[in-house]
């Protein structure tokens, strides 16, 4: 079977508050970076899998997200795929 | 001054052990997904911030990067630039 790998992108929920970002924010602001307006911190996941072709390995992915990866309450994701030609 | 947009995308360097990754990993297959054959978990960052021109911009975000957003010792990180319309 045919090798993918996924690049997926978690972010919180724009009406949802993101204190660790306020957080940094505030410790960029002390390092001088006073020119940073907003900032939200999200997750970076990369995964390989082995799927039949790229429509189930994209359910997969989307399953993975929504049962696992992320908290669908407060976060929403989106994800990259691209096969492989070796697995990683 | 114009407004920037910046994805910041930090993972772990390949050499660095990802507990995280492998936790998440053995969920997964928990759940019935063991096609997954690896997968890191990194950190993805969205900002937006002022400066005078794109390459001002680029430079504070690596700098950014380096000082407090990523730990250079154990991650990578790379970044997009995006020019905004208006402030986010």
């Amino acid at each position: 079977m045919p090798y993918y790998s996924a690049r997926v992108y978690i972010t919180l929920r724009p009406s949802v508050l993101d204190p660790a970002g306020t957080a940094v924010r505030s410790g960029l602001a002390h390092l001088g970076h006073t020119q940073v307006n907003s900032i939200r911190i999200g997750k970076y996941i990369e995964l390989s899998l082995e799927a039949e072709n790229e429509t189930t390995a994209s359910q997969q992915v989307d399953r993975m997200c929504h049962q696992l990866l992320a908290n669908p309450v407060i976060e929403t994701y989106r994800f990259e795929l691209e096969p492989l030609a070796t697995p990683a």
